[in-house]
């Protein structure tokens, strides 16, 4: 099943210029969330190399106008042929609630079964308690770690202090 | 032509519990440079994922009591079929000036050009004028950018206050 994006928005790969556009919407787009140590790991955990050497696996969503409503930085795992990983999402909050995060990943599910991957793997930060709802309704189970307040925590995940929830979507039951 | 490794050394590729092992050694293995601004990129610009799904392109070098003395993390574009891109390297400074780095990145090489890969990309910081030096001497070419005291700068290339400074090597007349 396909899922439709708003009427009037159109879907494309990205490219490089389009990073910096991206970098300039991250603030607003997650409130600011985790202060300035959250803003710059978000920075840092996109840099140009995704919009060189991953673009066929990501996407934006822009409006009629051109400007971005959402977008996704997604690349096959090069190492595991059965995984396909989803590395940064967001949306507009003005254009939230209505599907489009679930149509991003969709179309994303639906390229990663056309390329023989089974699985869907992703993160998000512990305090993202919103992310974590989003994963759970698409399917993504946790991977067990420290229940802090019913939050499946791996520790250090990412390093010292960088702590994460970790998902996996298996697409042959979903 | 292999270059060598130092006798009793042992190159490998990662795997994901040697994510923490890495981190452990970037502080001491960079001498602190860029203080805990450049501390805390290092950390988010290796985030686990390198460890879980760019392995095959990636090397530790062991010494025989298990100890690491050298890294790096490259992977393969997955958009641009003629790039191989290196995207993080160390080396342990007890054991420097012996052609190590030079090593790990000729097998980089030798094995970008069995997968048919032409160009190889990497960056680096602007005041990182040790792996400048080290990358004009494998044959690199910086990319054309804001002169800053002879360092050709792309201000802005990872976002923000995120300087680089931009290399490619042409693997056909290297």
């Amino acid at each position: 099943m396909t899922i439709e994006f708003p009427a009037g928005m159109t879907l494309r790969h990205p490219q490089e210029d389009d990073h910096p556009r991206v970098h300039a919407l991250l603030d607003r787009w997650w409130g600011g969330l985790g202060g300035d140590a959250g803003s710059q790991q978000r920075v840092l955990l996109l840099p140009r190399l995704y919009f060189q050497h991953f673009t066929t696996t990501s996407y934006l969503l822009e409006r009629a106008d051109g400007e971005l409503t959402a977008f996704l930085i997604g690349f096959l795992s090069q190492s595991d042929p059965a995984v396909a990983y989803i590395h940064f999402v967001g949306v507009d909050p003005a254009f939230r609630m209505q599907g489009i995060a679930t149509a991003l990943y969709s179309r994303f599910f639906e390229q990663a079964r056309q390329l023989s991957r089974r699985y869907v793997n992703c993160l998000t930060s512990p305090e993202n308690l919103t992310s974590q709802a989003f994963h759970a309704r698409m399917g993504f189970r946790s991977l067990p770690g420290a229940d802090i307040g019913g939050v499946q925590v791996q520790p250090g995940y990412d390093g010292v202090g960088l702590d994460r929830v970790v998902f996996t979507l298996d697409l042959a039951i979903s």
